[in-house]
């Protein structure tokens, strides 16, 4: 992984030049580049680690599994939000753990953490180090210094039970690694958040994550048979059973803990056999509400494919100037015809009988619904680029554009008035800053009761104020979700939505989840300032 | 509800002459029948709370919803396991609530809250009252006095979102009047557990219940889009949404708290259009094994019916016993010309077009596994009893028969070792009180990685030491199950599954979930003795 930015290899740049012309038009683009400083001129604190304290460390967990190199800490310094990246391509990170450590096992885990109880240390576990909403950033708040323990040497596949379809895994194992392992086998998890390339399963786990094929396979939370989660005041391991009517489910309670109460050491997941065919197709509406009017009809139906995403008028239209060769034609030939349009992905996976039979009744529902096959074109473009848009981001950085995201759901009724409010209170945020820009949004999680909506906002960076312009827009966003009754995110609660979250647990949910932690992490080290407070 | 037994009408008995004759000659029967006592052999503890406390109780609630009178005590002194309906027969329940209070809204039930907190006055939540592990008995425990909190005046429909398909109401509606109310304006819940005539919503979030069309429309756990609990602390409200990735799922921990953190007092749940067609079929396999991997089939396809229930062998001779015309002769004769088999009813409910294809689908698949339709007779007899065993039970009791049942969950690669193993431990437990039975079990609720396994045994009562010997085997019961890798419970724990509990979510998670309880109710007036120690 690039500490800049994303990606961990030479990434070809994806803007073509109409969408490059769309850019200057609409948004404005800086004259100079801005590309990342060099790793020379890098600014990162000392750590405040001793000798005697990195000596006990090695002597804990193994002499290479500590370490405090400064490519090491700056990878390991933040996430991969927006402010991280203006702040890594600057040379100053927000701050840096004081080393990074991989444990190797269990035992060793566990002794970490009594370690670092008794020394104050505090914990910031890693997987792929992704998180948008400041989920990773090492903070030491009220204790002598901080970790980033980074699962990645807890990466086994600890066993594969091919007829109740389960794979146990250790927390640290990446989804591409794991995924990689499960196809040898015919099978598959069907978890693809667009960060698929770079998370650990148990990262996924602790932020709740729904991938891109969450409508047809579930997000992770309910993939889960069993979970362990190694805490400070002990291991919490819940039996492997596909259903049990005992008690709270502890098992939803670790999924979305976000490091604050423990590390997820070790999973039971719902595996399937790996799809004999995929079939990606695109289709246009008139408009937003058209589409989403067609996905609830499916929902209800209980007939929802596996990959839904419908684009909003603003999206499909910068979709279009991404777009290359014959999808690009195709959806440019519908969008021109009618002068506006929504593009909406299907994606249907399975056996050859079963995707025949589901893709033809979702082409009914559509049409009914008044769509219009663009064919397979842009559902294969999609499945090329899925996991594209940060590496996007990159370049847009460099072009001195901010580019932002903010994640929602909420119920059928009320997706158009959410929509529209939210797009409304953006772009007030960006014309009073004096940078008008567009927002964008799409649909790519669909309930029986509802869907998520995806906002992402694009518009020239305030030069020398960049992080407070991103302030305005997250703030901006975020009242207007929470006013229209959405969730505050779809993408984990970090340090970026804190304030957000007591609206939808309540003050009294609020309190029960921080005695949880108490209980758990009596001193406080798993994962500082995220979540919850302290 | 009778205060002895199950239903509140005059219920027409439904052994048949070859079921009496099965039980004489497989389990015994009594000589003479043991009829419950009449109420005014009853003998109840006098109720601890004097004149004053009454009268705060009047002066909160409103007079009419503060209770004393016998009737009432004797109804809330107990669920409706097999030990509560020994005691109750026999005119000795083994506690009784000192009042029953039934508070109207949302603020009295606060404000009885925080008056039982000051008068230190134990609180047990009670729908409708149907709890088979002691989930509702009256337990003050370190306190003064013990109300049973009966929900039934929390019953309102508070709206239904015709658009989202959800349906927001107060925690003490009852399913049965709840289901009619949906059914006038073309929706169903579709929560249809075998106590659906007189369970509350609010209890069925309490105890995690599943129905039995749980295959298809899930257990009332995945219905909840929002969810608020009035606990003696403060109130827990979440959000209504279809998802969210914000933090640890809230509403999975209140589902399933049995009564513990406070009292479900408002829920949004996800409704269904109610289906214009029931298709329920019955098929023979020609054993146990062959009956789940064929399930197993469908589930891996998620091509799963709404209802799914797969008789062992065992079950299979008993519901031929009790089957009567045209189903019993269809049925008998596979039966005979086998020498055995298992029957499976299967259920799809839905729109004309897609009962048509998933009827034929699993018609299909169960034909290859080596099944033999018998028909919609089965099927349709199903349907008309499924509510009807409770009432089987008080003609078993009168009989001087016990009946209990025992339910897990385990992954399908384990069923068949679980199956034996639990019911080899059963029936060695009824040997060694030389009271050999009937064990027999089936499979209703069926998951991708594994499924549910109900057990029934019945074994003729030792008399005068009922209750040790229902404990003999529940005990045999439950350290099978726990040893073969099963869910301690599919019904909830209450105090029956207590001591089996901590095996399940290991004694941390034990610990996080006292902390929750600490933090919700500091002083321990909720339920107390349920779930968790104390």
């Amino acid at each position: 992984m690039r500490w800049w930015g994303w990606g961990d290899r030479e990434h070809v740049d994806g803007l073509t030049p109409g969408a490059l012309a769309m850019l200057r038009e609409r948004v404005g683009i800086s004259t100079d580049p801005h590309p990342p400083v060099t790793l020379a001129s890098v600014d990162l604190a000392p750590s405040r680690l001793g000798e005697s304290d990195l000596a006990r460390l090695r002597a804990l967990l193994g002499a290479g599994s500590v370490r405090t190199e400064l490519p090491e800490r700056l990878l390991h310094s933040a996430g991969k939000g927006y402010p991280d990246l203006l702040r890594a391509r600057a040379g100053r990170p927000a701050a840096a753990p004081d080393a990074v450590v991989y444990p190797r096992d269990r035992e060793r885990l566990a002794a970490l953490l009594d370690h670092c109880v008794e020394r104050s240390i505090a914990v910031v576990p890693f997987g792929g180090g992704t998180s948008v909403v400041g989920g990773v950033s090492p903070q030491a708040r009220a204790h002598r210094a901080v970790l980033s323990l980074d699962t990645a040497a807890l990466d086994a596949v600890l066993g594969l039970d091919r007829a109740a379809q389960t794979v146990r895994v250790q927390g640290g194992i990446r989804a591409a690694s794991l995924e990689r392992r499960l196809a040898e086998e015919g099978f598959t998890l069907g978890h693809f958040p667009q960060s698929f390339e770079f998370v650990s399963i148990g990262g996924c786990i602790a932020t709740r994550s729904a991938g891109q094929a969450s409508t047809g396979y579930g997000s992770i939370a309910e993939m889960i048979d069993g979970v362990t989660l190694v805490a400070p005041a002990g291991t919490v391991a819940t039996l492997a059973v596909p259903h049990t009517a005992a008690g709270p489910d502890l098992r939803q309670l670790i999924a979305g803990s976000e490091g604050t109460l423990g590390v997820v050491e070790e999973a039971t997941l719902r595996v399937r056999r790996a799809p004999e065919r995929l079939a990606y197709e695109g289709y246009a509406f008139a408009d937003f509400a058209s589409g989403f009017e067609a996905l609830r009809e499916l929902a209800q139906q209980r007939a929802l494919p596996d990959v839904v995403r419908l684009s909003d008028e603003s999206e499909s239209e910068v979709q279009l100037a991404l777009a290359e060769g014959r999808p690009a034609r195709l959806l440019g030939g519908y969008l021109r015809a009618r002068g506006r349009g929504c593009v909406v992905i299907i994606g249907t996976e399975g056996d050859d009988r079963a995707v025949r039979s589901r893709a033809g009744h979702t082409k009914r529902v559509l049409r009914q619904a008044g769509a219009a096959p663009l064919g397979s074109g842009p559902g294969k473009a999609w499945l090329h680029g899925r996991f594209a848009a940060p590496y996007l981001r990159d370049e847009l950085l460099t072009l001195g554009v901010m580019v932002e995201t903010m994640e929602t759901a909420t119920v059928w009724s009320n997706v158009e008035a959410l929509h529209r409010e939210v797009a409304a209170a953006v772009h007030d945020a960006l014309e009073a800053q004096h940078t008008p820009g567009i927002v964008m949004c799409h649909v790519s999680h669909v309930y029986e009761t509802g869907c998520s909506l995806y906002f992402t906002v694009i518009a020239r960076q305030d030069e020398g104020r960049e992080i407070e312009q991103w302030r305005s827009v997250k703030r901006a966003s975020l009242d207007a979700i929470s006013a229209a009754g959405g969730t505050v995110t779809h993408h984990a609660v970090g340090e970026d939505h804190r304030e957000w979250y007591s609206h939808e647990v309540s003050p009294a949910g609020l309190r029960a989840l921080a005695a949880l932690r108490t209980q758990l992490d009596p001193t406080g080290i798993m994962n500082p300032g995220k979540l919850l407070a302290g």
